[in-house]
């Protein structure tokens, strides 16, 4: 019979857990054999006191174990994923899941909705009339055997415990600690069937990890926990202190989607999708490092058979490939103002935070689970850091469904006019594994 | 609306709560708009990140008011009570109520049963046939204004509050901490009515408090917490590293506190009698000094006004008087034998908590707390530390209720005869207040 007393007097008195301890405890709590209330004085135990590698690891394979896990080895090809931390304007999914389909890799993706400042990659496919992210199992197996990639939600048989975990840090404040985030994030990568993860580790204002100690700290977490579940993992610490390309909100993030798929679209965005691709492409085996991944996938892009599998995707899902063949048509926003620069100067920065917040503010995202979104609303960022304007010329695009009700504003303060700024770094900021 | 996770973020973050907030969280978990699984990681955090006295004060008066107070000030009298913080063979409040009730004072005494190692006043006051400890409000106070003292246990319409923290405090590891040590105990003792209160902290192997650190600490903050309610409070740190008295054991210590009234008895049992006797009549202002409460005391203790006293109180809770008249003749258990020095040589320590154990192991105790108790067995010391013994002469007698089953072994090795000894030091170590 597991003792909860002894497990939490365990961790309250700053001692380390077996392992198989830790397993038996998220068993015991599944069995209902330990409480809610048990788990909640765990959950902000550790978080005060700690856990260490050897601990989160068991906790992820615990949460691991704790339902289905998919695997997709009879389809006789690799299969890989991206996670990324979310950001602002964060669309690379979109173009990431078919291109390295489009490369011959099986891509069984499950993704989320945005909650918070930031979007998630569920309500953006949702803008393309008709897209259903709700696939049965054998759906899944059928459309990853067809077509080599799926693009999800996550079922509620998948890591079901930590649904109940995350429940539980969400009402007792002990959501932000890097061993409870790392194994819920490796949990439902893992038991989604993908055996090489890249990790998109944002850094900055716009990010949840402001610091690149934290950013760093984390992704060497999420890479050594994906190893000790037999995974290929690597990471790549990725720069959020300005929006990913240029589009924020769902319906104008597809059509850069689109764009970026058309060999287009803006710098940051394509690169980044590139350099993810390589990555998984060599993770997965597909090619033996990632220069010869980034040249492969930049060959499959330019082709257009990203594009093309983008849209095979789009109709086996249930959604309207026509609605995509003049994406700046797709859920046009009935006023659309500038967002005037207040002074002369140079651009120097953006609070990405602000500018996500401003965008949910606006409609284009959730303050509650059950809230509505507009796929309409949004914004578009039309200038770059270092970039010379004048007042009054625009800075972005606003995008809005009725009066702004003080949005241009609040815009306008998100962005940082100085005397001197300079340009963004490159999008990438580190690679760990 | 009361945000329990802004609560538990700021203990968390290792903050203080406003006592405010404190009492608000109370009252957001009695009217269920906080939950067990809140108030369990609240536990854990306040455990790990500490309590400072504000708040400790603030939890004990949200406890306080979760349920009845009773005010006695209509009976015209001052009240008084004691709290001891458990330890073995202490019977003292059986002559503490009478004697200082025959002073003047009220005494609304309410006391606990044992648990783990320490006895329970009530567990002692029913060996005595037919005595009840249940009485309702109304009964008590009646029994008040008649008596001047009466001697139950908990009503659960006391503190409830506290029995609920309690109860997760018991399944999440986080009992043994002292700021919800004295909430729980100060509030209740508050709620009972009593404006002057002393606390019997016990310190040594048989107490909960192992060090003078620990106990001194304890003390100081039951009357300090008391004192913030507005009651008059003082504590005696007492020697637990020798059994209190000789016997030790539901029915055995009856006939010691008879002996006791008698004025006769263990010298410390009757000197920390009168020293508790003497601060609960300063307190509650019946003298002007403890030299003053303790003549006073010892006074009316020797005219056997005391013993009057208890035997009123034995008649009047439905106990049998007469069953005192031999006390000696009380629950005899069927076996009695004798624990027999190892070895020439001085008597010079006892585990105290090993003893406890070993009452508790052949029947006198409860290991949970549906256990029924058996009132004839136990243990009377007849040794002193510093007494010199032969090997085989014996140190204690051991009531049995049949086949002693190692008890003697382990009785034998509860005590240390060495080559050196010293007598044991004034049972009061140090007073507070």
């Amino acid at each position: 019979m597991f003792d909860a007393r002894d497990f939490l007097r365990t961790k309250r008195n700053r001692q380390s857990h077996e392992p198989a301890a830790v397993r038996e405890f998220v068993a015991a709590y599944l069995s209902r054999n330990v409480h809610d209330y048990q788990v909640s004085a765990w959950l902000m135990a550790a978080f005060l006191n700690g856990l260490d590698a050897a601990e989160t690891d068991a906790l992820t394979q615990a949460l691991l174990h704790s339902g289905r896990v998919f695997d997709w080895t009879a389809l006789g090809r690799p299969a890989a994923d991206k996670h990324s931390t979310g950001g602002v304007g964060d669309k690379i999914s979109l173009m990431l899941a078919p291109l390295v389909a489009a490369c011959g890799v099986l891509v069984p993706m499950v993704s989320g909705r945005g909650l918070g400042h930031t979007g998630g990659t569920l309500d953006k496919l949702e803008a393309i009339p008709g897209f259903q992210t709700t696939l049965s199992p054998d759906a899944m197996r059928g459309q990853l055997d067809r077509l080599g990639v799926v693009m999800v939600g996550q079922g509620p048989d998948l890591a079901p415990a930590d649904g109940l975990f995350y429940a539980l840090r969400d009402v007792t404040s002990t959501v932000e600690f890097e061993p409870f985030i790392v194994s819920s994030i490796v949990s439902k990568k893992i038991a989604e069937g993908a055996q090489a993860l890249v990790y998109d580790v944002k850094c900055g204002s716009g990010a949840f990890m402001k610091t690149r100690e934290s950013a760093r700290s984390l992704a060497t977490r999420l890479v050594s926990t994906s190893r000790s579940l037999g995974a290929k993992a690597a990471a790549l610490i990725t720069d959020m202190n300005w929006p990913l390309g240029g589009a924020v909100g769902n319906a104008l993030e597809v059509r850069e989607a689109c764009a970026t798929l058309h060999g287009k679209g803006p710098a940051d965005t394509r690169a980044l999708t590139l350099d993810l691709a390589a990555v998984m492409l060599r993770l997965a085996g597909a090619e033996p490092d990632d220069a010869a991944g980034r040249a492969r996938a930049e060959r499959v892009l330019d082709s257009g058979a990203a594009w093309a599998k983008f849209l095979e995707i789009v109709a086996a899902q249930g959604g309207d490939p026509k609605s995509l063949e003049k994406p700046e048509r797709l859920h046009p926003a009935p006023i659309i103002t500038m967002v005037p620069a207040p002074r002369d100067g140079v651009v120097a920065g953006c609070d990405c935070f602000a500018l996500g917040e401003l965008v949910v503010g606006i409609g284009g995202g959730r303050r509650a689970k059950e809230d509505d979104i507009d796929p309409r609303v949004g914004l578009v960022v039309l200038r770059q850091p270092g970039d010379r304007v004048k007042a009054g010329e625009p800075l972005a695009e606003l995008h809005l469904s009725g009066p702004d009700g003080g949005a241009v504003e609040r815009a306008v303060e998100c962005f940082t006019v100085a005397d001197v700024g300079t340009k963004r770094p490159e999008i990438v900021l580190e690679r760990i594994g």
